[in-house]
């Protein structure tokens, strides 16, 4: 459930390695594992995270970004365009993997391994995720980026609900995602808007308030009668 | 508790009037009501509040919020000192009214109406809340006025939560701010951060979730022991 699941890792320092493109410009190729195209942009989506953690948004460009990753500007630009492409690379790359949520046997235990999760992302160091969320309140290109990962976070959760209603927890017209928006939105709320200290409390408390309200009720679908 | 009360009345065009300034510079002089002092920081800040609506944090200068507002860039440069000093200041002014919660009769009623009435400002058109929302991720100045209003707005909700203790309809110990925060922190999430499409039942829901959780002692402060 962390916004992004790929921590940022930079590789060792490379060489410049300039790179002529024949692609398309601005349209990254997604998922060429092992070949030199998934190398770069490996390099280059670190590079752009660790500049984002040590420097912020206003330091990013992609000159810096190609610098530190050690390729060419123009394969930068070529392929990324500029801070909002590789921000919305980095964001797609996030969703990349095979992340599931925990599964601890009880509705509320998985919601609190989820809240536990996403408060440990948003109070990293260097501070990528808070950083990266940020950026999606500057440049629109991340800001459609953030929504499909979490789009797919939100998707991949569902699970959790299903568990639950398997379980004979919930009742089985349970709408998944409001209860789960429900139970995740504390932390980001206090975290992000509100800036509050992190709260230790908080991951298990706000996952009890959306279970107790759920066994209760609070998430049931409305009958069918507009297709859904 | 909509992050801010004063919505943008840009009053009607102004001559410029220039005005030596003999306070010291940058900290605005706050509630001097009805002199020339107070009238010139309401068309600045009615300025902030069009320009942000109107064309967002990047385009904010002191010279064209001066130019809106009619009077002399340096009364601007002087008294508010940069686009950050402008921004804190119209969330400052914005905690300068006597908003009080709605008092419907009941715990449910009152967070509806709450979260209706936060459904309605991050809504609304021009976007001036989340404009100042999301320039508080670009200023830290601003960051921090906002963190001073949502404060003030929280604090002033707490009687929502005295009153349903009042009425018995929760345990005398139940945290009311923890409970705020719960009862709030969905509209939030999903129309700043999720950015997903207003939810009209959203605002009953979000109250209903957290006053069932209420209700079965979700919010219960912890013994004292560490002093609180």
């Amino acid at each position: 459930m962390t916004p992004t699941g790929n921590e940022p890792t930079p590789g060792p320092p490379q060489e410049p390695t300039p790179t002529p493109e024949s692609e398309g410009a601005q349209t990254p190729p997604r998922r060429r594992p092992g070949g030199r195209t998934a190398r770069i942009r490996r390099q280059v989506l670190d590079a752009v995270l660790a500049e984002l953690g040590e420097h912020g948004y206003d330091a990013l460009t992609t000159d810096t970004v190609a610098a530190r990753a050690g390729v060419h500007r123009t394969t930068v630009y070529r392929r990324w365009g500029d801070v909002g492409g590789l921000l919305a690379d980095v964001l797609d790359a996030a969703g990349d993997d095979d992340w599931q949520p925990a599964d601890t046997g009880s509705l509320e235990g998985d919601l609190t391994a989820l809240n536990e999760e996403i408060q440990t992302a948003l109070t990293a160091q260097p501070p990528v995720v808070t950083a990266l969320i940020a950026a999606s309140f500057r440049s629109e290109k991340a800001a459609e980026a953030q929504q499909r990962l979490w789009e797919d976070r939100y998707a991949r959760c569902e699970i959790v609900v299903a568990r639950a209603v398997q379980r004979g927890e919930l009742p089985p017209d349970t709408d998944a995602r409001q209860l789960l928006l429900a139970a995740t939105a504390p932390p980001y709320h206090q975290l992000l808007l509100l800036r509050t200290a992190p709260d230790p409390q908080l991951p298990a408390r706000a996952a009890k308030t959306a279970a107790l309200a759920a066994a209760a009720g609070a998430f049931a679908k409305p009958r069918s009668t507009d297709g859904e």
